[in-house]
């Protein structure tokens, strides 16, 4: 098996940190309590585990190609898609009304991450018909939510979003594709979309296209921007296909990783008109297009604990097994020889440095989930708003601290394999192909710190951000209560990061307006922090839950390993946060000192 | 142009950090004064500019084949390399006696950059020859040296280091392949090897494996290691070629970069056995291998240093060209509109740091050659010792801190370009695959960690170490009397940088015997952060050094630029020292104390 998903991680997060009895207390999850958890968990597992996994590396053999207009995906993925859908899957968090399951997305989130870790490029396009359904969800006519989220749920169709263009990417006030409406209350569209991630494909019988554009006549800048439904087959009243609309792929890409997923350019309108229909109102475009990109950012955060949880497994599967070099410490000098790499000390390091980061990340991710829960469902406003601000808050970090660590994480994977992770056959330098993608698309990390650092920090005047240090705060006078040594180590390195944080904190929020330069050097640092921190935090509270399971005698082997990764991330990762908060706070002048002419 | 050499860069490093006027004392080196050198550079840079470099993508997409036992390399490859041959560019290292050129390490390392900017897998071949070379200089025969190092000086032949085989990669005790000793005082070799660079090809008439193999009846472990050199045709006494050897290819690897490389399996002895003679003594094989490997290990480190640099400009270029987003300080909203990405500050961030790592590590492998150049030539013994340690303690640093910072500077290439930065013929990602090799072979980062924490540490009880922080203290003094901002911040960031380290040689020199695994688990963080703090030892010399030439009116650009890098360099990277200080010394025991079967 070249995967195992870590259902007893996922589960112990729910309980210990998500607070999944709570959310069960809420009338909208009333069916989802541990035990369903644990089952649906298992379930996705054994599909993750027996279907998908095994098409990862075929797809990297045999990437999508594309051959007169039309794309091929890799050979087993329509099948397993086939698979995918007809087990629910697709409809996992969405409403019941439409044929989904209404899980929420704590759940949602745990099975959306074994999905990644089995096969990024395959889970692409379930991550974005998600996005699809949640935009539809929201702004959608009735007429187009009756039509469209159905089938999207039952994975007969899939849905895109259709943002960059050439000359638009990180910047979408550059967006050139034209509609123009016509008599009918329909537009015809007409532009060049690129990067397209499932833009084409042969896994369902049609593809919904969401695709930003600007009505003729609109203002310039991101708000003149509409959203439009662009199905590549045009869909009768009574839901069957019609005749097949003029949105069309020309090219796929060449890309360094996720080959199996087709990434195409999308040429709208060159025979006449692409057909769509408005998503909501005119030039509210931008506003729904984040709706699906907020869905979408937590995805790709979760993308990147996937894969790093793939590459530790893949790695620490290689240290236990290769036989080299005797141990420094003489363990295994009985017969004189050699050892499993597992036994040198710098091998262990880069194991825990991956397990640490993953662990952590997926811990944060989901608090998060429960978060989005909450504020989606909680009877009590005041509560769902605090949920909601939470949420937000945690958007970037899960994105971007969970997609830069998946990078040191896969590198660390290769690195463990020796000379053979430098070789394909050996895997592991696929996965690190694959992360890189993480911290650009959905919005680069840089995307997501300002997303930190204007909307979730410089707004309030840094108010929320600080409140974050005062919840953990009380994790820290909690561990201080405790006098194991773990507990003790862990209590001093949150404590230094909190105070890191705070610092950084009141500088970023006192130069966001006045001297945005300096706040916006430090931004990705930042947001690195923040990350940090609170992925130590989730691992802190961790720590005391693994300790009293284990005085209880619950699970000695998993609790002590819990125990040992919590004190090491402590020990090896939430230390760097004093050096980000130097380079931050006393740094930023340095970052755009020298002249442009200079670089 | 897709490479401009950076000349002015290596010409400053070599004036004001190596020396080369004081080298240049050395009767050895009379000819070469800094005019002579920066000829020298300026003839390589033209080359690499304009053959090598353009050939670096062309491998990438055209990789060396197998076909039948021969290994074709890319278009291309073999003009260029009869170019690179016939300028003599082989033997610019080596002596006069055998058709080199002499030149100081000085500035062949710096020659060696701009090769390997320009294209690491041709720049291998090279690299390896280089190597073969220095070993029959310091081990082979008076018949091996006069038949072989004049062919290989030439570029008429190349050479090769067998070392690994299937069980045997860091731990050559593991060496099995077997040397049978032949009534003419020949040896017949029988073994299995891989990972071996340019193992075959054809680039040149013949190749030259120097082989690691065991005499048999030779102890167990590596006291029982010779080293033999067996060419793939036998070599007639007037030094024409004779027969085809029975060494052959039987396969190359699939690898995730450097593709144009060929990576052999050779097989020795299957067709009755391959013929190689003796080099040096039995069984002391591994002592002349590490002479290749030393040099071999300073080239990997240059590597690092080269792909830095190339995706550094091709990074800076992409920014100075792509108009994405309004700055954040409204610099160009004159016309209210977007601005090349240059003017955002996370932009900036990210090139500064590749351009500080960059410069610091060359700083680094700058003053190491020249402490090479000292000590295998400077007339008063003494001094050519204390230059001899000196160098040795930093080759672990230039090979182990110079290719993990590439990693890091690859990956702000590619993360600059955005999503075009995914996309294979954007060309940003191709440095992100090759750079990976570079933390691998010739010893992985661990292995230079051993290095430096045992032989380079533990052995003198960490006095050599300490003394290398009291350089670095002398120049505190000489920033102390300085009243500019820049030196003032780069002050206080190396003094800190040195304390962290002073603790972390306390640490590992107290438990290298006595407690092993804290010892080595801090190991990798150890290289780091003496590497770090090398680095920005040499850029705050460099500091001082454009700080005069400003103030003299020199070359304002360049001395502002430097001075800003030195700066950023100080107050970014600098500044991660404390934390690396305390995961070692405060977090040695969390490295191992989970349980083996957790992982």
């Amino acid at each position: 098996m070249t995967y195992r998903a870590p259902v007893k991680d996922l589960m112990f997060n729910m309980q210990a940190l998500a607070d999944l009895p709570a959310l069960n207390k809420i009338p909208a999850f009333a069916d989802f309590d541990l035990d369903t958890a644990q089952a649906v968990l298992e379930e996705c597992a054994k599909l993750c585990e027996d279907v998908i996994a095994p098409l990862n590396w075929v797809g990297d053999k045999n990437p999508s190609f594309w051959k007169d207009g039309q794309v091929f995906t890799t050979p087993g993925f329509k099948e397993a898609f086939k698979q995918f859908a007809e087990g629910g899957w697709q409809g996992l968090q969405h409403p019941d009304e439409f044929g989904g399951q209404g899980l929420p997305k704590t759940i949602g989130a745990a099975c959306g991450e074994m999905i990644n870790s089995a096969n990024v490029s395959f889970a692409l396009c379930p991550l974005l018909t998600d996005g699809a359904i949640e935009a539809l969800l929201t702004a959608g006519s009735e007429e187009q939510k009756n039509i469209f989220i159905p089938k999207l749920v039952d994975g007969s169709w899939t849905g895109t979003m259709n943002l960059t263009e050439p000359q638009a990417g990180s910047d979408l006030a550059q967006v050139r594709t034209r509609a123009e409406p016509q008599a009918d209350g329909t537009y015809k569209i007409f532009g060049t979309k690129i990067f397209i991630t499932y833009g084409e494909h042969d896994m369902a019988e049609n593809i919904v296209h969401l695709v930003l554009a600007r009505v003729v006549g609109a203002p310039e800048g991101v708000k003149g921007i509409s959203l439009f439904l662009v199905p590549k087959f045009m869909v009768n009243a009574d839901g069957t296909l019609g005749a097949r609309n003029d949105a069309h792929c020309v090219s796929i890409e060449h890309k360094m990783g996720i080959k199996a997923s087709p990434t195409a350019v999308l040429q709208f309108g060159d025979h006449g008109g692409a057909v769509g229909t408005l998503i909501g109102e005119e030039n509210r475009g931008l506003e729904y297009m984040f709706i699906m990109m907020n869905a979408a950012r937590f995805g790709v955060g979760v993308q990147g604990i996937a894969v790093a949880e793939r590459s530790y497994q893949k790695a620490a599967s290689f240290a236990r097994d290769r036989v080299q070099s005797r141990p420094v410490d003489g363990s295994t000098a009985a017969g004189g020889g050699a050892a499993p790499i597992l036994h040198h000390p710098d091998v262990r390091r880069m194991l825990m440095t991956m397990r640490a980061l993953t662990e952590g990340c997926r811990a944060m991710s989901s608090v998060a989930a429960s978060a989005y829960d909450t504020a989606h469902h909680h009877a009590d406003a005041a509560i769902a708003k605090q949920a909601q601000t939470f949420y937000e808050f945690l958007v970037p970090l899960v994105k971007g601290y969970s997609t830069e660590m998946s990078l040191e994480v896969t590198d660390l994977g290769v690195q463990v394999h020796g000379g053979m992770g430098f070789i394909e056959e050996t895997g592991a330098a696929q996965h690190y192909r694959d992360a890189k993608i993480l911290t650009i698309y959905e919005g680069t990390t840089a995307i997501q710190a300002n997303d930190l650092v204007g909307r979730k920090t410089g707004r309030d005047g840094g108010a929320f951000a600080r409140s974050v240090a005062g919840l953990v705060e009380a994790t820290e006078a909690q561990l201080a209560a405790r006098d194991s040594a773990a507990a003790r180590s862990v209590l001093k390195r949150l404590s230094a990061a909190r105070l890191a944080y705070l610092d950084v904190v009141d500088f970023i929020a006192a130069n966001s307006r006045s001297n945005p330069n300096a706040a916006y050097a430090g931004s990705v640092p930042y947001l690195m922090l923040a990350g940090n921190l609170v992925a130590g935090w989730q691992l802190a509270r961790s720590l005391m839950v693994a300790e009293d399971h284990l005085a209880a005698g619950n699970d000695a082997a998993f609790m002590s390993a819990k125990i040992a990764t919590a004190r090491f991330y402590a020990e090896h990762i939430l230390s760097r946060a004093g050096g980000l908060r130097d380079a931050i706070v006393e740094g930023a002048d340095s970052v755009t000192a020298m002249s442009l002419e200079a670089f």
